[in-house]
């Protein structure tokens, strides 16, 4: 940057404008943030630009603009490596390189990229604890990340670059939260993609047994909710933390089965023992 | 019955004031039915009259008044036969002996109860699709049954004390609809009760895992909700539909091995083919 430039704020370049893209790009906007919107989908260009904010629209192989100071990349996690590499190329002299941080369900595998790209410095894997099942541009609404939890994850990037993406969720009302990224994907493993798994196991065991959608009373239904999430998002994240899930999937199975035999029984003591395990921890 | 009384609008008794008992005797008595309340805890019969909905308020060993016409039997799942039993004395010469009801979550019990008892063409089965994991006295509202779907296993219940039970749903703004008690119990089996046990699976695994309950976010608490239920209640009540869940337990287990060894090979078509198979269903 040169001349005037140092003193205008920089812009932010928002690499797929989804769920969790889309909302952050509203969100500065409506702080005054410049947004670069990049996407494949023209569509999703289109709409975003539509909407008033996007100071400009890209699609996924045009450049960046030089005065891009920190680019999001809000893409699904089997995406992710992929895109990191692509930003390994050196800023030309004088310019700086922008901080580079994601929003993956995912984090091991985002830092290692970073890593493996030369990139760790400037980079910070972030995951925001906000969205719902819905997925796409026209999910995406301003104030989804208001007082919701993001999980930073430093790695090995400069404390600048820390700093400098705390601060932008702090703007858009979040509440960063650091976390190793092991740690990371064994905790969001079991809060997060556990249930996901296992609302999808109960809703495809009823699809089996040809349980109408609508027999379902309120408890059945929230139970259910999660398996209308998007199936292809979905895989990438299950498979990108297969050995977090696979420990999870047994637990639940071991909960399963002492359910099962105690109901063989007839155990009355061990089937409310069994519920009241589960209520206990619900309750808090 | 004699003289004038014979025009008075008969009295509803309703035996157990909980979250469906109670709900029920204040629909009633808001469209002013005169309500008998019936329950063993005084703290629940002094709440229900303090509230003004009962216009007597009775022990369980209380004899009921005799101008009761219909008996709600509103009971935990496992109580409900040995009070149908009680029912079973003859009505004294020139009475005529109530219509009894009840509201369990299970229908085969209740209807053999009933037909060992004798009572058979007088008891009408009863599932309202209404309610949440909450319960007793505390929980009730009134309009918890609005549009709310309510099964009923008639048996070899009378056409007239069919009609009688029907029209107390629909004056309490829900929608009747006949089943078989053998049919009841496997879709509510599958589409309440195994919902249940998968909330409450789920629920007992993230406890072993030491996952504390907040670390959830919005899907991980929608799809772990039901495990805050009341334990003795739904112990009663998965150990008498026990047949049923543990074939539900078996379809369960079948789709999360399916995931399990999906995600151990990184087969990504499999995963998401799963997951779609689910999403397919919960999207409808």
């Amino acid at each position: 940057m040169s001349g005037g430039a140092d003193t205008a704020p920089g812009a932010f370049a928002i690499v797929g404008l989804g769920l969790i893209g889309g909302s952050m790009a509203r969100d500065l906007a409506a702080v005054g943030v410049p947004v670069v919107g990049v996407d494949r989908d023209p569509h999703a260009r289109a709409a975003a630009s539509a909407a008033g904010v996007l100071r400009q629209a890209l699609g996924p192989e045009e450049p960046l603009p030089t005065d891009v100071e920190v680019v999001v990349l809000a893409l699904p996690v089997p995406a992710i490596p992929g895109a990191v590499r692509s930003m390994a190329a050196k800023p030309a002299a004088g310019e700086r390189a922008p901080v580079i941080t994601d929003v993956g369900s995912t984090k091991r595998s985002a830092l290692a990229a970073a890593a493996e790209a030369g990139l760790a410095h400037r980079f910070v894997g972030c995951h925001p604890m906000a969205g719902d099942h819905r997925s796409g541009w026209a999910a995406s609404r301003g104030g989804l990340f208001k007082d919701a939890r993001v999980w930073i994850c430093a790695g090995a990037a400069s404390p600048e670059a820390v700093a400098r993406v705390a601060a932008l969720w702090t703007a858009l009302g979040a509440r960063p939260e650091p976390i190793d990224a092991a740690t990371h994907d064994r905790l969001v493993g079991l809060s997060s993609h556990l249930p996901q798994a296992v609302a999808s196991a109960l809703a495809g065991a009823l699809r089996d047994r040809r349980v109408a959608r609508d027999a379902l009373g309120r408890g059945g239904a929230d139970t259910t909710r999660l398996a209308a999430s998007d199936p292809d998002l979905w895989a990438g994240i299950l498979l990108d933390n297969a050995d977090e899930i696979v420990l999870g999937l047994e637990t639940i199975e071991s909960r399963l089965l002492d359910l099962g035999e105690a109901l063989r029984r007839g155990d009355a003591a061990a089937v409310t023992s069994w519920l009241r395990h589960a209520a206990e921890w619900a309750a808090r």
